[in-house]
């Protein structure tokens, strides 16, 4: 992790790290700054609100927020920043992440939250996205971006059967 | 409505009080004080905060939030106070209240809500529970629930058939 | 487990005790008086009836109830008393609580039941929640309530990633 | 409905009359005494646990109990009787039925119930069902089914396309 | 298992046979003669029907039908006999028993298909139900349903927590 | 409708007609012989092995079968004949057609039924699956399908916004 | 509409124009310049290539992608371009979106699509993140968003209830 | 594998081969010449339209593509050919395959995908239901798949219970 993090990453509990990691995984493998630290909606919410409030003065491009169960992290984080916020659903025990998923994706009109793939997989895609929204406007990482595609394409048409 | 509540009902949009006014109705029928007004967590969060921070402090010994889709109105509040939380998920568009339920039942522990069914039934169940937990130590309050239940249970004893 | 109980644990079977006893211990860790018994609503429904009938009278002012499956006791506990009840659904083998939670959240208009989340979590949540009812006339136990939320809170604060 | 009924319809409010109906219908067809009347678990418990524990003194052969959301008339009654219990799951409003269904069909082993489809097929089913069961010792009972069967068939090879 | 048999189990392949023992468990336990084969609806169609339609000729009078994914034995069965049908829905790898679930209750108006829970508790509760059916005309197989209740509610009542 | 029918569209009852007639469409439209007609799995089963048996020699080269709820009609088909199946799960009251997909497409290994989207969209596809089948060894309807395929592109192209 | 669009809004048809015209009036109400056609990943593939493979060249910083059912337009887009993919489930018929939901959401490790709600709420949603992905890089646009966060707060505090 | 294939088995990555498989075992044992490769849709979008749209000229009558999770591969191969494409929904991990059955089921009218169960079983049948449509111009493959048909009614008639 790093000084001048452009990406938060933050979830409600530290046993959401092993699925959040693959987000730092991504923005370390392309050199993005980033910080990761435990921050809960139920738990600790003035810590959210005051992180949110933060957010862009200290300089995130986006935040992604992973949360299981009852999912109001990356919801209301979005609701105190206009930073762009990636909701990661945690796979949860009883329901498999399928109320992650819905209290995450289904926020009503006005405040967004881009909602990715229930565990690791959608943590990863959100670390990919947070670099593609920052590729935008950075054609170094744009480039990087391409060549990881390319890198990936060529994994699977190396893939053997057998 | 009244001064000196002891109720709190709030909702994310003026267009859950045709559900949530069932919980009204039967906090007026049993002539217990109650406030009513819309506190979006997405919209207003700072209002919402501030409504659980002042809840306990302002006489409230309950409150029931109804909220739908992701539905994170009940959960943050509760976050905020520990004054009891009653949830109504309040029925959406598309699934029909299983993304409400969901969001508002499936609370990690440490922060409880009270969860009640969707709807309409689930707004005057949660205003019979607040009863309820008033009447364990208001002893008219007591007798007129018990007289609520016999008077319901007539009316099913009275029903005919075609 | 103690004399004077205020509030009543029960569940369907004892194979549901490693679920409840979250609640339980809760309880104790509050210094909440209570019991804890096996009872079901399909295999001793006159116990049921005996004990929801019997409630008040004993000084019981929170039923939680735990069941799996068809999971009829928290509603039918209900429907014979006005004491309040907290309903836990148990995680089902086949269908992994979704079966519990619907049984016992969708309680029709009139008879209300209190629901938590599948499982552990839902348990502990609905000893936390009889604590926060009793809490509204017991400043004693509110303390206790605050202090156990700060140091919930403290313990997320205190997470370290890695 | 008739004087010495074997077969009783209940079900938890007259508004669940338009689906039970069906079920009283197939049996007035078929010439099978039966009984029909509301009885809600939640609203009059005593009447149900009465109701139940004089069924079979009473000469009922087969009870179809007909209930919607957390629907436990049909496994409360089985609880109380050995007369079989055919449980119809009557369509809700915010889940169609499926909380119904679940609340109904997922009996812990010990107490059967049957089940039958959501709604009016199901009631209609459940009928067919007592009469099939009553026909295992009603030789003209049963040659009245294998004429509907036939009639059914009959009406199938009937059926015109536009 | 028996000559003459009175009730018939079967199933689509002896991979079923883990959970359908349940229910011949029970009818041992209570005496009654069964028989238990493997009859697969889409793997041996014709044997299907010849079971169904020699059902009533060879005496029985239930017939207890276990099926997982599309599981269309106990419906096709019906579709066959006017003997009573109960379906038991096998759990199934990906969907766990939901899609055998709806495979058999969701029987179109005419052909009932009376069914149970998810796996061995509805093997088991089948096995029950075909007792209380019989007992309806056996006072001496009602008296032992009596006494299996009598014993099974004993056996909760003896029930310890920790 | 046509003599020399390749191609056998199957419902379990008229009403499932506006559904399934759009498979019939599609075959007029292609110019493939086609029959239609009502065969029920429940209510008519000896006529269902009878079709299916008698599919093969008179000509058929797929089967489109429809149904809805616990729909059967599709596999048992596929039980009693090498023709393709295509099964179409309709659109059911209660839920949707939830229950008719998972009934038409969790065949067991052994027995294929292809299946299609729930409701008239599945039935159109069934009936372009079934060209697509016969195109194989058709130069001229092959062809006639890629033409089919080049206007519905063009339509899309064409499609303006307000 | 407008040239130099950077953000680009598409959809597999003109009848998804009702929901996605929810993300044009926000885009339109923000002044951010956009286009909005129909490509339709299924009935004109190439066209969909062409539109992400040019995507970033031509100046887009965000696509919407709105889709129903078997929804595969945001995912294919996004397997084609690095430019940010923003995916809209649009509500279906049969499944009310959870199917658009689930082939939206659900993709692979490697390729992120951002999802939003489904239906209008989505629609709408989906265009403030466009809104704020482009705010990260320009203040005026950036001070727009937090004007409107403003008023909607402001709407909300101006809520009454009857 | 083999020259002059007449099926393709695609599927998104080798991690699919394992459920895959099984498509090949049974065209290997019907002797049908098919080809198995790694096609991904959002990794190697470009090599999935070449394969697509080289099929046909390729000589396949069939192809089998399995995915899992937002499950695009199967829809979008039969955007690009008329070849039959016959869908496999993977299971997948969260969701256990109810994601990548209805991403793959629900196509809209216009391009079919003939889908078949979640997981092995679904691979198993696809591979049966390519030697089903090949068997239609071919007797000597449909005399092998009565004899295999044979041999299964016969395991079936062969299991023993215990």
């Amino acid at each position: 992790m790093s000084a001048n993090p452009v990406v938060g990453i933050i979830m409600g509990s530290n046993s959401d790290w092993p699925t959040m990691k693959a987000a730092a995984q991504v923005l370390e493998e392309f050199g993005v700054p980033f910080e990761a630290r435990v921050v809960s909606a139920h738990r600790t919410p003035d810590l959210m609100f005051e992180y949110a409030e933060t957010a862009r003065s200290r300089g995130l491009q986006a935040i992604i927020a992973g949360a299981g169960g009852a999912a109001h992290l990356p919801g209301m984080v979005a609701a105190k920043t206009t930073v762009p916020v990636l909701g990661v659903p945690v796979q949860s025990k009883a329901l498999s992440g399928k109320d992650s998923l819905l209290s995450i994706v289904q926020m009503p009109k006005g405040v967004p939250v881009a909602t990715f793939a229930i565990g690791e997989a959608g943590a990863a895609n959100a670390g990919l996205f947070a670099v593609a929204l920052l590729a935008n406007t950075d054609a170094a990482l744009a480039s990087r971006l391409d060549a990881f595609r390319a890198r990936q394409t060529q994994a699977v048409l190396d893939m053997k059967l057998d």
